[in-house]
């Protein structure tokens, strides 16, 4: 029997409006300021075509003139540049002894940014409570400025489901959590759009749109928290796996005779290259600590760090075999580490990678990647086409 | 500064036009004989649209009409199906010591399946020549059953890069190399267009089009040929990675103590779970001597067996917590093993998976699953839209 790979998907004129709408909104975000008559060369789309599209961008409070353009050749043209005044995307990552908060405008300015204590191990609905409330406050922040909520989603350290379901997320001891609906219940269904997903995700997306290597097709982000796991962009959008459980390399074995993991195995990944390898309890404090050993020479620390580069270096191999990203992004806390990671993980890499031509950086986007990406994605739906309705 | 994820695409109605011209081919393909009202009420395009459609189609051949419906409610109705009588679609397999041919109709139909010897050290020139040899007869063959050949994809078990070059294939010994531009030459420009792709990218696509899991969207291929390579599909592509060089399982290191491998290094998933680490020399009939002594009991046999398929099941487990694909499946050698290996590599998976809920089987595409997958790729860009001209 042949079966079709793609189900039959027609498109329709209406799809053909829909799409060229966010077409117009990417040119004018990433071009701004620019006139009707740049779009339509830009995009190929015709001028007329270009007017209706625009109004209507105005119409939603997307898009804004601002005045003629002045040093030109030709007939002065009316300037276009993103609005997005009215409306907010936030982001939230709920992490083991933090939860960060970040909300940006339509163009990607950080609006807000926070964290806060989190107690990974108390009482699920405690622990949903307090979520809550820091969502409330910022909520309450983005009205003040008068600014609509287009949505947000929830990083968590976990398996996520294809529904957003909080299948397990070990270290903050979660199990079978509808996240979202129990959000939208706390928060008194707030009227925007609430999704969770796995925090590695989230930060791959922030880096696809806000990094260093923005707009990298092939990327893998490495989370360097508690846990380790990887957010695997292909060919330009996040890649999930069939349950949406895809990037959990924490617990791959690196050395059959390593030391044993808090999951039960040996010489897992986490283990071995992930922050708890190289820290007796993990914090902020005692990075610090040892950025600070490191800087000034203390060669017992360099060595420590040196021999956890190694290792994520056999774990970045393994993800540039499989997946030939183009970038790999460190986040967490191998951030501050870099210096001394990066050479001993780097000689490692080049050793075993089939393709050695992948770059190794550290994320350049701070402690709080996977919320600003959770808000990324709500920018990525309205990319896509979902724009917010006209009020 | 903010950039944009994907590049500015606008649709237009020449696309859509194309993009319904393939939503009605893929439509009649899997549910043929069908009527143009059954097209209209499946896609969800409207009757006018799918009689103009539907009679374009007809003009290139690719549907036909095969006389009125007779048992049905109301007004009988004319069906369709599939006509691509004139065209021929055709795969072609370099491996150690085989060249392999397939040609396939539009509804991938088997036309011709070959088999030959193929000296891999040879030089390059002859190899080249041997090759066209091969593809020359396979084309004379099509022309005689008055089919035009759509295209040709020629499968290497190597790195081949995204402009289809042979960057690395080194079990052919074949390095920098424009196989598909060496083959047009000798065949002195046949006509249709020819792709060269990895072996285990190809058959992944056989798979996803002809296999026991058609249609799965995160699948992924393991071959067991000399070498080990991994053709990964994620939400119904093929990801083939930033240079094109995604897949390559075969060196990454399982055991830091294990046997050396043919690539210098030490542990390599090839050297360990390839079908070189259980034959001397790999050759069908060793394979098949392999296969009695097991199917009579052996002992040493089987055990010999199970290792290899603990070791592979090391390597599907890192596939599995990477990719989170839904159905993992084993090509080549591995397949006439199976019984064997299957067991061992289950349990070996089950303890390593953080998700274990992957089906791994053996491929029922026979030998040919690469050449098979050549033809597939011919088929896709029919189905993606590229369809032949009204001669």
């Amino acid at each position: 029997m042949i079966t079709s790979n793609i189900d039959p998907q027609p498109a329709d004129f209406a799809d053909v409006r829909a799409t060229n709408l966010s077409v117009v909104l990417r040119f004018v975000r990433d071009h701004a300021p620019c006139s009707r008559a740049d779009i339509a060369a830009g995009t190929g789309l015709n001028k007329a075509t270009v007017s209706s599209l625009v109004a209507d961008l105005i119409e939603r409070r997307l898009v804004r003139e601002i005045g003629l353009t002045e040093n030109r050749v030709g007939r002065p043209a009316i300037m276009l540049m993103l609005d997005g005044a009215p409306y907010a995307a936030i982001g939230v990552e709920i992490n083991v002894g933090y939860v960060s908060a970040v909300a940006v405008g339509l163009g990607g300015e950080r609006l807000l940014s926070w964290r806060r204590a989190f107690e990974a191990g108390q009482h699920v609905g405690e622990g949903i409570a307090a979520v809550a409330a820091i969502i409330r406050r910022v909520v309450a922040r983005m009205a003040k400025q008068n600014r609509q909520v287009l949505g947000l989603t929830v990083a968590v350290p976990g398996l996520i489901d294809a529904q957003g379901a909080v299948r397990l997320a070990p270290n903050l001891g979660w199990r079978d959590l509808d996240l979202g609906g129990d959000l939208a219940k706390a928060l008194r269904d707030p009227g925007f759009p609430i999704q969770v997903d796995n925090d590695a995700n989230l930060a791959a997306l922030a880096e696809q749109r806000f990094g260093e290597h923005a707009g990298a097709t092939d990327l893998v982000y490495l989370t360097g928290e508690i846990g380790v796991g990887a957010g695997v962009i292909m060919d330009g959008a996040l890649r999930r796996g069939a349950l949406g459980f895809s990037g959990e390399i924490g617990h791959i074995q690196l050395d059959a005779s390593g030391p044993a993991c808090r999951c039960g195995r040996v010489g897992c990944l986490e283990a071995m290259a992930g922050i708890g390898a190289l820290l007796d309890t993990v914090s902020g404090a005692e990075v610090e600590e040892i950025e600070r050993l490191a800087g000034a020479g203390d060669a017992a620390t360099i060595a420590r760090i040196e021999s956890v580069g190694s290792n994520l270096g056999k774990g970045v191999a393994i993800v540039a075999n499989l997946l030939n990203p183009s970038v790999v992004v460190l986040g967490g806390f191998y951030v501050p580490l870099a210096p001394w990671l990066l050479p001993a993980l780097e000689t490692e890499l080049r050793a075993r990678a089939i393709a050695p031509e992948v770059t190794v950086v550290a994320s350049s986007l701070g402690l709080d990647a996977a919320a600003l990406g959770g808000a990324a994605r709500v920018l990525d739906s309205v990319d896509s086409g979902r724009l917010p309705s006209v009020t």
